[in-house]
């Protein structure tokens, strides 16, 4: 959710994953502009989308490689590792027409970018419906590029092969769980164990435990560090989850980049929403179920709803649980099977993305 | 367009291929359901999409691999020639919502059936939004297992990385020439090299070029079959285009699965409203494309615009460039580099696809 983070975890990653992404892209742009000129809005758009972000999932991806034994200085690893920028942007500008958000990052989303192309122009049809088609388009571009990057990446075709497990594995749980999410949602699901089913695929196992297995299998070791990346990365990613959560209601509009409340507007069916509604009277639950997601939601009725979640006790909780799960991932990284020089790291990020701050 | 038509050199692959996307997708429906049993009706959805079609793609990766010289019974290379169902079945998937078409082949459009499903539970929010996210998501799906059923084929790594530049390629260019086709609609372009450039990647690279390319690449001979192929491949899926297009102006509704003149109601600008345009008198013209996308469109408003399509000669002018392609792809056959035994079937078709009555 926020722009930026400081972790030194992540910016040893960042600028190698920048520099990847820079060069695998300019040729795909070119490529692009080839076919046709007028793709250049395409092409602009795709290059915004892997512009930004956090890396969180090449991050985990390099430190899951080099806590199994993987080297420093290898740019094939950087390189796999950066193909999931493409796999995120994907998910992304899918996710924000399906969304229908307005934003990402703080610029138009990308489908608000091709319906301003459309009407700049004064084109026939309904602007929004171009830009949702583009955009549904320019994520489908992403995603087979996420897969040609990984395969460009210069490992060994039969280590490739290996590593396909778990990125196999992330394409389909990841939209697995946006299409959960989106479910709950229209069915305005209120159970805590929905709440963390969803978190489970779409946050913990997309963002965290598959990147690290992908990085363990790259480096041939997949078998015997599966479950400690497991215990590691779902623990690390539901505190994440419930982070970002936590932040889409409470968090400073200057780092998110969103609006305060922004995710109430929303009617996300988060577990800080399942808490709250599980904790309040049944008169309170019944008004903060009626405001979810209405989108002329005032800033009375949203200071209302944070009050109740602050009262109800559920912020204490999703706190609470947040320590417990980024306690339970830092127990992960007890095992001895981990290469010592890899553990600062990935215990600092533990830290980083479960601060309050970030 | 039309749901089956009868080839013996697509009879030879379609068990196969039918096979084949059996056995992968009953695994990968198993995992979805393991997720969630609440993701029945998105693995129902994919199970219908990949179940009907005239597996043309697959057939021309397969007689691709035969006049390279590949066995006839191998089972690799139906695998690999299978998982191109999927990247087609994303395609139409995303090109469904895209068009906001009702049906495919006869039977509701992936979001018309998401949209059902929302609105039969009575779930919150519109069902349309409901219905259009959930198909996103699907053809995602089908788009990651495109490229995990083409891995999974059994061919060696090293195989399958050389099979990957055509793939790849063909990724990129359907989705560009989906893109440029999006915008040649809402720029009411009308020019025959626009229309043109639009059949060349999102028909004739990506429904014969790119599949005899991977063919070939998977025997190990694309270098020296490159070109027949796209002499073949360009010319045949240019005159496949363009019988597409005459039949879904003029196709019998029971065949081809559409109403007489939808591609006229859906405005799309084919080589056949080039053609008419460019012949007609300069009022014609200007009430032919007033009416063209007119979702009101009366039958006696098609019946107008039918009319000027023969009068005009575009029709005539359409049915000779056919030929002519069809002739070109034919020749290109002559080419001593082709297996004597794949150059009959891939003779049969060049008819199989081009003819009137498919």
């Amino acid at each position: 959710m926020a722009v930026s983070f400081s972790s030194s975890a992540v910016s040893a990653v960042r600028s190698g994953v920048e520099r990847e992404l820079s060069a695998f892209y300019a040729d795909h742009r070119q490529y692009l502009l080839e076919i046709a000129e007028e793709l250049k809005p395409a092409a602009d758009a795709v290059e915004a989308m892997i512009s930004g972000g956090k890396r969180l999932r090449p991050t985990f991806c390099y430190w899951g490689w080099r806590a199994a034994g993987g080297t420093a200085d290898d740019e094939r690893i950087v390189r796999a590792a950066a193909a999931l920028e493409f796999l995120q942007a994907c998910a992304l500008v899918h996710d924000d027409v399906i969304d229908n958000s307005d934003t990402r990052r703080g610029r138009p989303a990308t489908h608000k970018r091709l319906a301003k192309l459309h009407a700049d122009h004064g084109w026939s049809g309904a602007s929004e419906g171009f830009g949702q088609g583009a955009a549904i388009l320019i994520g489908d571009l992403c995603l087979a590029w996420s897969d040609e990057m990984y395969q460009a990446s210069g490992f060994a075709p039969q280590t490739l092969q290996e590593g396909r497990v778990p990125f196999n594995a992330m394409r389909t749980e990841v939209m697995a769980g946006q299409y959960l999410d989106t479910l709950e949602q229209v069915r305005g699901t209120s159970s805590r164990e929905a709440a963390l089913r969803v978190m489970h695929y779409k946050s913990a196992k997309y963002t965290v435990e598959r990147p690290l297995h992908m990085g363990a299998a790259l480096a041939g070791r997949l078998t015997d560090l599966a479950d400690v990346y497991t215990d590691y990365g779902i623990a690390l990613g539901i505190a994440f989850q419930l982070r970002d959560d936590v932040l889409g209601v409470f968090g400073d509009p200057d780092t998110t980049g969103k609006p305060t409340g922004d995710d109430l507007r929303e009617g996300k069916r988060t577990l800080v929403v399942a808490e709250t509604l599980a904790r309040a009277s049944a008169t309170d639950a019944e008004r903060f179920e009626s405001l979810l997601g209405a989108t002329d939601l005032s800033v009375a009725s949203v200071e209302w709803m944070c009050g109740l979640i602050e009262e109800s006790g559920a912020l204490a909780a999703c706190e609470n649980l947040i320590e417990e799960y980024a306690e339970r991932a830092l127990s992960a990284l007890d095992s001895s099977e981990l290469d010592p020089e890899a553990r600062a790291p990935l215990r600092e990020l533990v830290g980083a993305v479960t601060s309050r701050s970030r």
